[in-house]
């Protein structure tokens, strides 16, 4: 179990349709209806929470609007600047004062501040989303909103997800009731599984790089801005591992997929002998299962969650805290006493929430619990916009991490490799993508971020 | 999935430590700190829901405190008196007027005006209990408490769950860090496992009739009030099916395994021609995987939750209603497209809910979809206790039913016999349990309160 | 400034009109629209309160409903009844558990435990009423309502206030616009001030002992339970000095009119040599412009309330602390500085609030500031509902009062007699008031309870 | 009742003690203790209300701060910037885009954009503001804090009040407790009424066109930025007729002397044959007084306050919507009946609220009902803060104007004139205000803003 945060989770955009000039919006966190009651300003954007780089407060709130000497434009970012600093640096010596410290303020005004020379009546936005783009590499999914056009852009890494749907007519549905107030559009979230829940459809992608402009004359690819020679594509591995919703898709690929073949993939480079596979519940599932049809152990449920626990949190008591993360879960102990468990998780950050499930299990019954990750050890910080613990905190940069197994308790502990986890995610992504253009061909490679397991950063981090 | 609530699930109690004179206190429903917080006063009980009887009042909150002539007496109760309204009218004729229309006051008022003959000085509230259990015969669990006792009572047919468990200290407990403000004690509640969240061990369940004594001195059966010579025990085989949580243990067996056999036997009784099984999450998923491993067809997850629809019945909007129960899942397309899929689900009430999850899932390319419920149909209302539908409103008794799996697009729709089903609870109960005593043993013959299918009440109603 | 609460502001009730079978309802604490929603019922009572004797619970809110034989009836309770613990032993006794420790629910109880012989098929409400007029004394008024009646009743002393008022079609309001669904009715409120509220007019008061009986047909003086031989009236005289809204009407006349003459009495009992004469606002103003009026002094404002300074109650701090009452007022230097100033207060309680305000009139320029009290000192407890400081806290009993003056840092200290506040109030007391019949003329006579200035309580206190 | 409201109340600031280098800070409308919280942070600004020309969105919320080049700034803002539409537009062609629609955010990045040419390393932040003077002669009262310095800002005309107090230890206080943590330093605000809640005294006035610097060496004037030649000042005389608090001071004058002047003069314009003046309170009581004391007819109080009205105006209910602004007076009847009433009013806006008053003290039994109101007509919309309501509702310029008494159903109207209103302002005004120095002498000479009365406004109205 993952304890990092991402700071973005979506980036989501109402469109406008061509047929009904309908609008529609989706997001994964607001309440659906809120965003579907914003469908009567025609066009949206909406987000979740506040950027990782300025502090919690109320004004970085996204979307950042501001009025401009053309109009109000709105800008929702997801993701974190790796140059920041000297991009508010550069604002502020132009004598812009900056209200928050938000990125997504900042990229609005470096959007409002600089018109490029063409520009005589009308502003040229592409242009300025180019320019912004040049400016800086990653990491950025972004909506700009102006008038009656909305732009989606992903930054040339692709670092951060971003993907269009198609809002079909409840009348089309075969879940949904018929009824009046139908409506036709274009949809945009960064996780794709939002979109099931206001009955749009899954497009396509955003391409890394690229700029999509939404309008009522329907979706249309403006332009591609290409990462310098060389680069590879950069998409956060982490997404797969651990952020997503097992229903989205990136790349082509079901996230549910991907971890099962993580667990297939696991299986093979560090198989078991034991009685039964099971799950730290819910997140690590599908990599158990994978794990069990690759070994052909069994598997079973050992673990029941309790839904009363979150609470505990927030009025903690002595008690209580000292008996810690146990008291989150139930075992069912009669499906391992007795037997050699294989427990899967998806991921180990700190450490200190494993170790108590282990001593649950062994204490109802479990004769060996061995702990097999489905993701490779998380050792370097992360300035892309997911809340990594500090290098010292977590796990596999401490001394204990030499003899994990006995820190936590467990019989064996294993992880994926690195290796193992790049082929699992990199093996199912179909060599092209719906919406690609011949054009990106060259710059399609395939790559990913994986700089919290290897330190190998997608692009130089300026201070 | 079943849409039925059963008012009242739980009845806690805390309880005193001979060794410390510390004192516990457990619920399944109250975040535990709130409940730890009581300790401090010694004793203390509590409750989670409105009786089903009452108006949802805030008067109807439990426990019911009333001031008598010998000091406070607390009252909480789990179920439903079927001769509620006889003795009520039998309350209100002493001339006592009753300001809810819950049955805890009623029981409360009904133990406050009864004196036995035998009483002078001190009240006998074990006189005045037993009085109480005469006059009615079902169904309640009871915590009684005054001053510094609390008895625990559960009615001669065992309809409602009692169980008693033992506040272990955290020193003792390995899952937990060791510290000050230890405790040790008993605690009394509906489901064993809230024992677990707070650090308690499973003891011992109240047996049907049983009063026991929980005071500083510790625990003590005091008496088992019988039965009418001839009549079984009649504890409530819907606590098996789906209310209670998986990790709770009834009449010395763990819910989870009782569910698992269910699948199991339905996999004898039902079987299908199919490439995998699978569940609606999250309850129905022991029952697949006994299905599955009794079938051997192989177990894969076709559902995901969407965690964050379950807003959206607070502020409907008409796209939102009309893409109804769908939204609330995501289909994990990879998993079942181009096969035949046997869904086990562990209830059907209405009919409504999974009607949609056949359609979502055919859409996105199941060939076949076999529904299997893991419990009969339900057909008759239950008058202790548990929220079922009106008769016409059931799945069972609407002409639809003829065709269920035409009604609700499945391929094919099979339920679980009611005799599967008691052979699936009763195989798996050990002969005797613990705590029990020699002299209960006429008493304690099997048996399973099944109103709800075949319309057999354990006891003749009265109105 | 009075410290000391009054319990019960007010019981009210709404009624029926004879001629449209509208309904009314008056409050003058409730937002008037709760209650007038209220009307849809039919009829309605509300409070405002909890009770003084009752500790602060949710169950002690008032009316009290509960469910007799007989039906539903709602009691609310204006006052404070002296022998309360000797009732509650005696229900209890009968063996009912009283659920909240207000005289609400024991009057409500008491209300339905006692059939009189008479009845056999019908509850005599009348009857039972008069059976709890005979069991308590004092103080009480009380709306009691069954099915389609209610009943208003005032305590054989006349302790706490009831007034009724005629709702008056808003057609016939001048000050009011014309509109459509429109209401006649009768209302009935501890004080008379509110009707205005809601476009009713004055009628009358609920005589001491008076049974007055509202329903569909109209109002209806049913009986009038005597005190014993010999005993005067007792109505509370603290409400003419402190609780009442200023256009109020007791007794016939206006609070404020009372209010005056009491000024005007204490400058014949405590004149002054000074320059101006003024009031602590805003509750002292009707007294200092007596005073005024009386001495031919001219009157002017030396104090203008902030009205931001209530909140600092809550959040407090140490400068604001410390600062104290000062901080309520802004001093008007013009009107006073070099002079000699008369402030006339409607009372003192703790001496605590004075002292700070006579400090800022010194330092702003006053020569010279006596104080003038409005009403005698209070040295006695309140067993009738006002919550009044223990005896050791009034000022009028601590060591210091012999020097008040220079304990407070006044230039002298005058109370009003008790003499001269009985005579202000009586003075002014019309011979008949309306809705009095002749034959209640002998237990007419006047009387009021001035227990807190004299210590000479109305009845025998029971404990 | 003026129904006109001022946008922004109050601008207040915290500042620094020589002695101490304890911090101040003062507000009338927070409650005090959130701002003396802040003076933990050693500075700080605080503001009440949202800008009159901005929509009511939360980021127009006061104080703006933005981070610059050289650090955070922080501006509170009262007033409302004549030019603010072509300041916007300059800002905005610099290619800053502005996040609200408030004049704080636009005088803030005014601030942050022009360098003038002599900064090389540090900001001159005086010249800044001389700078941003130039641009807009008024309206603004401002606070601009940087760092360790607070620069208290007046606009040339002196359009808005801005008031500078000393804060003076608690322990040197009479009408405070000694104690620990006391403070000096200095405080402005507003309005100096709100000086006295935290123990402060008045010290001065900022002059018309005043930059004063507050910093940990104290208080300075630095500098005095002329209006152009021929101008006069331009305080707003609404100020001294409604908003201000009467123990505010203004130009070395107490508001309530100016206001009980007021109605000593419109008792010399429009005398009255009468029994008796009174008040609508609260806020025309001085103007009655005067107009008591100068007409030699007795001052009596004929309308008490109804305080539980407020809320009706939030769940509004067709009867009580009729009801209208009587419900909101209590009429004292015994003060009034039978006489001839002169009512003195300190503004007639709209005619709406003073119409029901009058109907009530007729229907209670005054004979006649003459209007006097203390103030001229308001015939023009101000553009400098306050929001008067549009020229059409103004009852001065609707045709029932010409029988205003007839319309309102009064005996007489007369209104003070705008020169009886100028005399009574200007006539107390010293000479010589303490803080003033000579040199600012000639810019000095007396005159106010009349343009709601007069249409005469001080500047130029750019659009």
């Amino acid at each position: 179990m993952a304890n990092a945060t991402r700071s973005c989770p979506s980036v989501n955009v109402g469109t406008c349709s061509p047929a009904t000039s309908g609008m529609g919006l989706v997001n994964n966190a607001f309440p659906p209806e809120d965003l579907l009651k914003m469908r009567s300003c025609n066009l949206g954007i909406g987000h979740t929470r506040y950027s990782t780089t300025g502090i919690s407060e109320l004004q970085n709130c996204q979307p950042f609007v501001v009025d401009t000497l053309h109009g109000k434009i709105a800008v929702a970012h997801n993701g974190e600047l790796v140059n920041a600093a000297a991009l508010r640096r550069k604002v502020m010596r132009h004598g812009v004062g900056l209200s928050t410290s938000s990125d997504s303020e900042l990229i609005t005004q470096l959007l409002a501040l600089t018109p490029p020379m063409e520009e005589v009546d009308a502003p040229d936005w592409v242009a300025r989303i180019k320019n912004l783009m040049h400016e800086t590499p990653t990491s950025y999914s972004l909506l700009v909103m102006y008038t009656d056009v909305i732009y989606a852009v992903r930054d040339p890494y692709g670092n951060r997800p971003l993907s269009i749907g198609r809002l079909v007519p409840v009348s089309k549905l075969h879940t949904a009731v018929a009824g009046e107030g139908d409506t036709e559009g274009w949809v945009v979230s960064s996780e794709s599984c939002s979109f099931q829940s206001i009955g749009a459809k899954y497009y396509r992608e955003v391409m890394p790089g690229e700029i999509v402009q939404i309008s009522k004359h329907g979706i249309k690819s403006l332009s591609i801005v290409p990462r310098p020679e060389g680069d590879l594509p950069a998409f956060c591995i982490f997404e797969y591992v651990y952020f997503a919703r097992p229903d989205s898709i990136f790349e082509g690929q079901m996230v549910y997929t991907v971890r099962q073949q993580c667990g297939r993939q696991l299986a093979i480079e560090a198989p078991t002998e034991a009685d039964v596979v099971s799950t730290v519940p819910e997140s690590a599932t599908p990599a158990a299962l994978g794990y069990a049809q690759q070994s052909g152990l069994p598997y079973v449920e050992v673990l029941c969650k309790n839904r009363y626990v979150g609470r505990t949190f927030i009025q903690p008591n002595t008690r209580l805290r000292q008996l810690g993360v146990a008291k989150k879960f139930g075992a069912l102990t009669d499906n391992f006493a007795g037997k050699r468990v294989v427990l899967v998780d998806d991921s180990i950050v700190r450490g200190n929430t494993i170790s108590p499930i282990i001593k649950l299990l062994k204490e109802a019954g479990a004769t060996e619990v061995h702990i097999r990750v489905a993701s490779p050890p998380i050792r370097f910080p992360c300035y892309m916009g997911i809340n990594i613990p500090t290098k010292e905190e977590l796990i596999a940069n401490r001394p204990e991490f030499k003899d994990i197994a006995g820190y936590i308790g467990a019989t064996s502990v294993q992880y994926l490799s690195v290796e193992g986890l790049v082929s699992a995610v990199q093996g199912g992504i179909p060599s092209i993508q719906k919406g690609e253009r011949i054009s990106t061909k060259p710059s399609r490679r395939v790559g990913h971020c994986t700089a919290c397991l290897t330190g190998k950063y997608p692009v130089e981090l300026e201070w």
